[in-house]
């Protein structure tokens, strides 16, 4: 798979990163894959934090930061990680949060670590102190995202499997889309969006942000990679061939199992110095959240597994990407 | 892992295999892998068949036989096999069905192979031509196995999810347990038995029959693999360093993610000549529904991937052995 190219109309904030490990008040050694949301009249963010030492490239624990913004852009952190919720008595980490609020509540999704495999999670909070465990999947699964509201009286969710055996130890993972009543239990799981189904994926692809609502139809960005196995030396792991960016769909209104279109290119992919390279995992742009104010779509993602970056878009274009040739 | 030798309790019925290919009036290679319940007065069983040749060692493809018995030993095959029901795009084949009879209902667990994944399945059926598709999981998983009723108010299955990723590559999977209440969507997963609990398994344990009620708890009869890299050319395949047999535990009643009690050696292991040599997989026991009558229960199960046989145990018996440790 050649060059990547942005989509001209997706703006990269003037000020990234907009969040590093110099902005943390405890040991910290990448920050990235945050969630985030506007919740209480302000912005929201958890995000992860890889402690260690950035310059010894060494990671020797994750935890969960908290911080608030009054614009999405300036943030302040808290000045202590979050607590370990999760009791499961092999679980090794909580990482990768996803914010959404839904009737009025805010639900952060996350991947559980254990030494029995992925689960992917679901919680509750109000303070940020409490937390109340809704959902645990079995393993593997990761990168659960939640709809904003129940459709047809269901609520719904994306999220990406590793179905690794079954693929005969493939590392080639899809999208795929389940239902609710209550969040607690899950079924009616479908395949959404396959890696053939997108030109720049030949890995895998999964879900980035939670879906915005649209009058077209839920918007949804998500994360696609390549393999280039000539990639060599790249970040800190010997090997690092993978490049990840973000692609666009939109799934339809009434039935979110119906992708009505899927931009045939990336949106955002690694092209600036702080996307290409300096970090943990170079080449990664890696979506995690958007959020729809007037028609201004704001694009939070990671860059190169390091620090949270800033990109903004027009609502319309996009999803007229995902319409043109469908 | 050195010897395993079967409990002196469990009696091999001495008409063993009870059904082969040779009993099956369409193309049939290798027979096994069958679910089995009492429904309507009589036994039915639904077996895997897979077809091609077994002299020249070929499988072309996979279907479910159907056949009936009055005793439980003597069994009719049905003329013809069972549709294929399910209508996934991507579905490959349905094989490894288990039976089991819930609230008056015949229910059948399978496991679906599809091209991006393995699926777990459960559908019902009153006369064995239409079926109605309750749930498929998100890949992977298979074996799932239904509880005969619901507990505090909530339909239970066992299932082994495939987590091959989340344990670096290796082939290690383990029992989880899971909570419905209506068998569409599934929540509140746990892990149940883990490899590292069974003395004789070192590479995976799933469910084998649907576990039956008695009043100490739910007993559930497992399947455990060792592998032994020192096994070479055993069966068709040019490697097969696997073994599997079978173990027995007692679950808590009212709370079945409580494990009362797990025999510390299989119940049954690959001894006798049509255990070990002469099909496809050789070495390879795999319990697939025990039903309790009287005091007897009656264990189906897989001998070397090729035909169907049965073993029987006192109940008390077997309850004993899984709480004498404990």
């Amino acid at each position: 798979m050649g060059e990547l190219r942005s989509y001209a109309g997706v703006k990269r904030h003037s000020g990234n990163p907009i969040l590093t490990r110099k902005d943390v008040p405890y040991p910290s050694a990448l920050v990235f894959n945050p969630g985030v949301c506007k919740y209480g009249g302000r912005y929201v963010m958890v995000f992860r934090n890889d402690y260690g030492s950035f310059e010894e490239q060494r990671i020797e624990g994750t935890n969960l930061g908290l911080a608030f913004s009054e614009d999405g852009i300036e943030w302040e952190v808290s000045s202590e990680p979050l607590p370990m919720f999760v009791d499961e008595p092999d679980a090794i980490r909580i990482y990768d949060p996803r914010l959404v609020v839904l009737e009025g509540k805010l639900l952060m999704t996350f991947a559980l670590d254990t030494f029995h495999g992925i689960r992917a999670g679901i919680a509750s909070t109000e303070d940020f102190k409490n937390f109340e465990l809704i959902h645990l999947s079995t393993p593997d699964s990761r990168n659960i995202v939640l709809f904003p509201r129940k459709v047809n009286g269901y609520h719904v969710r994306l999220e990406k499997p590793f179905p690794m055996y079954g693929r005969l130890g493939m590392e080639r993972f899809d999208i795929w889309i389940s239902f609710s009543p209550d969040l607690r239990f899950w079924g009616e799981s479908k395949l959404l969006l396959a890696v053939e189904d997108v030109s720049f994926a030949n890995c895998k692809v999964g879900p980035g942000a939670p879906p915005i609502e649209t009058d077209k139809g839920w918007l949804v960005i998500f994360h696609a990679v390549d393999v280039d196995p000539s990639r060599g030396k790249n970040g800190w792991e010997d090997k690092w061939t993978k490049r990840y960016s973000a692609g666009v769909m939109l799934l339809d209104l009434e039935d979110p199992t119906k992708v009505l279109g899927v931009h045939e290119q990336s949106i955002l992919a690694p092209e600036t110095e702080y996307e290409i390279s300096g970090g943990f995992r170079n080449n990664v742009v890696f979506p995690i959240r958007a959020v729809l104010e007037n028609e201004e779509v704001k694009i939070y993602h990671d860059a190169v597994d390091t620090a949270i970056c800033l990109a903004t878009a027009n609502v319309n274009e996009l999803v007229g990407l995902c319409l043109k040739n469908s």
